[in-house]
């Protein structure tokens, strides 16, 4: 590369930096890559980028000036100040309508700052999250890119070249301004915890109420991985239970039950509180991650307890089903709050989403992928200003054909003691959206007794309000 | 009072601010006041505070000069930058050791920062969280105050005469340092969130299930506020259902379900979510108020979803138990669930938190004053350093008598289409917290097939992680 200019230039050589780089490099582009120390950067120019069209510097400097005009500058970096730390970093080696990407795990509030940051001094500003893990960087990640729309078309052809690619279309489509990129990263990482939760609470079920082994519960999976429930996460549980320890015993029976976590998941809840969006499936999803974490507590509340005490004599193919229906609807539930909140952000901040190719990014590449998106893709097909994504026919008929099992299941588990918090919160949101007459007309009189914060009243217009002496 | 000092300084002649006023100068203290506009601060001394020890400036520098030291300053302002400004206002004149007080309903995380930058200028501050709404300002308020430790000898003697009593003892204690006054008061508020939630979902049981009157649902309330239910908003849940309009038909049922609110429920969400603390029943009551704010959307969603038929036809008094139960279980989680954020927010933030005195502070002038309260007291009493609530006697035994009814109620509810988001979600928490192996070994499987984020086993000691290549 001693000769020529880099098509883009890429800061920080983790393992998500190195695959990207190596994937950008292997579509036909030139790389030009920096990090922190000197080492890491020959370490990995006499390694894996050894003979290819990639080059390092150490120098800050002579690594901008190695980057073809408009510069194309990928960050992937660790979120926080970091990045920040970077920006101030080459800033002063820029040229006005150079584009800084940043390809990490940033908050959305912080792309909505730097991207009026660098754009006030002339410069463009890109949060693309990336999914798809280390193979996703390396053989074709999903990417969600949002932020200075006027450089997209600058960098469209090496994004959309270097992502993953489903039926021929790519995942990687301009998702919107400012933070939405982010955002919407943030968002999916959510379901992420969603769809995982919900296939927890299915295993346990099955596990603890139907008493399945480990290869029994390997068939359903692969089983439900031929049907609408196809999907990257089902796949990998129908082998991950398939998977045997050194002893042949299943592997995932010696796991220890205490869940880890980064964070984005937290994200999601918090911007669903602040936005005031309902997204309670992912919100207990969070919360039972927390509650797992407490294994040893757990243990000692298990022996201080007295839970019911059920054998199952039913029917186990029929339970099965319901818990199949059971996970379905709830998904379906969850997709329709997570693009709820889409929506509200998108008010909020004044981006104008394309949900539907939100749908398509995501049906390759990352964690969430399943044939479900297409759905959803189509959903927003027909009519792209749909109010929730559960009032589209196909997923109308969906949800009202899953409810009876969704039901019985959510009653079985309840009464056997198993928890269940994401089936039956989505079920209670799904109860809810539904219904036209909430409680909650005691709850404003309730708060207009106390605290004369006055209610609306169902006879009149709406925003006329109404106070009284409750104790006359 | 004109040739007399004041024992205290009070800013913001707003409703709650004219109360205090009022309430602190009818127990024998001279107070001085100040607000923005000289118009508001006349208007007080000449009507409501006339022939009474207060006194009012318009001059900020008189106002300040006007208090006895050390001064006590009580700022009665908006949250936010109101907050601020007055403190800037107000610093300038003041001199070491002087003791500024906010009683507005702030975010803990400004009190942390107020409390520390005035302390490093020589003052004290204290963020106070008052309970109770304009009666309880004038009569008797819940206090909870937080800062700076050393001025608490200061301004006790008022904050403990002017406060509500129970049984003779003060509804106001010290509860810790930095921002753990309105730590404390924003638990209050999520904790009351939860238990109108609880009391709105056993309401629509009765209501849509049962098909019960307003009359005959006061019965009931009225029946549980005689019994370990007992509380203020039992109570005026009672009185509402009791109320007529003017045509005689129960007022309740001509109130819009479009529930409102302030933030501070969400605030108590969004703390769980960054402490790690699993504060499900709080949140979904959060979500639901969210989900009842569109109304016109869940009219046609109404429509549009076949939900369950079923007429009911069982034995009434046995729901109406099971209801019971329900509620008094959910709400022993609720306050479990409120404690365990509040022991989480003392480790993170370095407080030393009297959780009894908290239990006692909450049992007068406030909107969740209740006899369970007491019970609160005792298990901590009992054991200061109890893990969880859940785990004392009295609620372990508490709780085990009421999940037969909760549990079937959660079913009755679910299949009949009835949204339980608040019973359901605590009672997956019971039994969660109670279970010794989560499915959430499953999870990090997951996590480490697709991310390997490696995984402990529940054979090998804790701290020594693992991975897989699960491709093999």
């Amino acid at each position: 590369m001693k000769n020529s200019m880099a098509d883009i230039g890429l800061i920080g050589l983790g393992v998500m930096g190195e695959n990207l780089a190596l994937n950008i490099e292997s579509r036909g582009f030139r790389v030009a890559v920096h990090n922190r120390d000197q080492e890491t950067i020959d370490n990995f120019i006499n390694s894996k980028a050894k003979e290819k069209n990639i080059a390092g510097f150490g120098d800050i400097a002579e690594f901008v000036n190695a980057i073809e005009r408009p510069r194309k500058i990928l960050m992937m970096v660790k979120a926080g100040i970091v990045v920040d730390n970077f920006i101030n970093k080459i800033t002063p080696h820029l040229d006005k309508g150079d584009i800084v990407i940043d390809g990490g795990n940033s908050n959305y509030q912080d792309t909505i700052r730097r991207t009026k940051e660098l754009e006030d001094c002339g410069y463009y500003f890109i949060g693309a999250g990336v999914s798809g893990g280390e193979e996703g960087a390396l053989k074709g990640p999903s990417i969600m890119p949002g932020g200075s729309s006027e450089a997209w078309p600058e960098i469209r052809d090496i994004f959309q070249t270097i992502c993953a690619k489903v039926d021929g279309s790519p995942c990687c489509e301009w998702i919107g301004e400012g933070g939405s990129g982010h955002f919407v990263k943030m968002v999916h990482n959510g379901i992420e915890y969603g769809d995982m939760q919900l296939i927890c609470e299915s295993y346990q079920i099955m596990k603890d109420v139907l008493g399945m082994s480990a290869d029994e519960m390997h068939s359903v999976f692969k089983d439900w991985n031929d049907g609408e429930l196809n999907s990257y996460l089902i796949e990998i549980t129908a082998n991950i239970l398939a998977f045997k320890d050194t002893d042949n015993t299943p592997l995932v029976d010696k796991i220890l039950d205490v869940a880890g976590q980064k964070g984005t998941g937290k994200w999601t809840g918090i911007a669903a509180l602040n936005l005031g969006s309902p997204l309670t499936l992912i919100g207990e999803s969070v919360f039972s991650r927390y509650l797992s974490s407490i294994k040893q507590e757990r243990v000692e509340a298990a022996k201080v307890f007295k839970g019911p005490k059920i054998k199952f004599d039913g029917n186990r193919e029929e339970v099965l089903s319901d818990i199949h229906d059971a996970l379905y609807g709830a998904k379906i539930v969850s997709y329709a709050q997570g693009y709820t909140l889409l929506a509200g952000a998108a008010k909020e901040y004044g981006w104008n989403l394309n949900y539907g190719g939100i749908a398509l990014i995501w049906r390759g590449g990352c964690i969430i992928r399943s044939v479900f998106l297409n759905r959803i893709k189509e959903a927003y097909d027909d009519d792209p200003a749909i109010k929730n994504l559960l009032l589209s026919p196909y997923f109308k008929e969906s949800i009202e054909s899953c409810q009876g099992g969704w039901r019985r299941v959510s009653s079985l588990a309840l009464s056997y003691g198993i928890p269940v918090p994401a089936i039956t919160s989505s079920l209670c949101y799904f109860d809810g959206y539904r219904c036209a007459d909430l409680p909650a007309n005691l709850l404003q009189a309730q708060r207009d007794y106390f605290g004369a914060h006055t209610y609306e009243r169902n006879d009149k217009p709406r925003g006329e309000f109404f106070h009284n002496d409750w104790l006359t």
